[in-house]
């Protein structure tokens, strides 16, 4: 069986999650605390982070490369979508939430009340907290705006755009960070992302010391 | 013809220059001072940074997403290789080089060097400056690995992996920040790829204020 080293509230972990539950492969997930780097996990990803995947054989870090492998190697069902200029727009958007919004976001508010305590490196800095406060909002309404045009994020099928986006939105409604009556079209987009059966895993997840708000494993937020 | 909106002395632009020039595609180079925050540009994109790419009617963002496209769009000569386990290989030392290597190396010398006096930022943070001279041996060393096993970083064919891993590179050796007698055989790798006809333009460029070392556009280094 396939087993990813993951840490529960990592939105490139739950992406690569979701991707593996969306194409049905089974995974045992196991729980690496990457940041006391351990030489048995630095053995498997020099890198030192986390996801890493043991699949077929083959180890592999990285989610953007991880979840390109999976569309090759698994295609069906397909988060990527056939032609260049629709799968540039997917690309794009996966950067977009990787980098910009998890530099001017999740960083800002997942890193500085979660990570900082379980890594015990001190207190959330509160002006990070109020950047990253601020930073959502510009960009719900920059997903309000896509989603006002097209039925998912990246066009009209669901792909790898929606996964990245919503790892990083589940993440951040694990410690109730996402104001979700600023759109009713983020929120109608992230109701039907969150009722899919591969979402399961991550509504059930569990920090020990954060527990998540009631509406965070509730269908009918 | 296409258009790349870019600075000399962004490894990102870089990359895409490489790929661009490697495929024969004609493309104007417009330096964007991206910083300044022109409104024209922030419509072309809206996360505000470089390279864009416009071509064949479109308007692209984000270095990797615009390598893909080209390599969907232009196939020849591909810097991509056909299996998914090489194509692997390629995407996880992009990332490499465009993240990690990026964060410990490019953003600490580079970035205190030249980016903040061009964009008026204040003075290199020293501290910054010695934990990127530090950080740069460990990565030549990893380099230094890869290429004793392999011809090029990625596999026995040039990809794009070296792309990135020559931009970040050579933007680095115009402020003399590459001790190249660390090693050999990532010397000989870089000799290989300086000589390409795609890697002239990027000999030529010239950023007023910082005057580069002979020794950079210089085939015999």
């Amino acid at each position: 069986m396939a087993r990813l080293y993951h840490v529960p509230l990592s939105p490139y972990c739950r992406k690569v999650r979701l991707s593996l539950a969306e194409k049905k492969i089974e995974c045992e997930l196991v729980e690496e605390r990457y940041w006391e780097r351990d030489p048995d996990f630095l053995r498997r990803n020099p890198a030192g982070k986390v996801p890493v995947l043991r699949i077929d054989g083959k180890v592999m870090a990285e989610s953007a490369p991880i979840c390109e492998w999976l569309e090759d190697m698994y295609p069906e069902p397909s988060l990527l979508p056939l032609t260049p200029d629709e799968r540039y727009e997917v690309r794009r958007l996966i950067n977009w939430f990787d980098d910009k919004f998890h530099a001017e976001v999740t960083s800002k508010l997942l890193y500085e009340r979660v990570n900082k305590k379980i890594m015990k490196k001190g207190y959330p800095d509160s002006s990070n907290v109020k950047a990253g406060a601020q930073a959502i909002k510009f960009h719900l309404d920059y997903m309000t705006w896509l989603l006002e045009r097209r039925r998912w994020l990246a066009g009209d099928r669901m792909t790898l755009a929606d996964f990245a986006a919503a790892a990083h939105l589940s993440c951040l409604d694990y410690i109730s960070d996402v104001d979700w009556n600023r759109s009713d079209t983020v929120k109608d987009w992230y109701a039907k992302i969150k009722s899919r059966p591969a979402f399961r895993s991550i509504l059930a997840d569990q920090v020990p010391g954060f527990p998540p708000p009631s509406h965070y494993a509730d269908l009918d937020f």
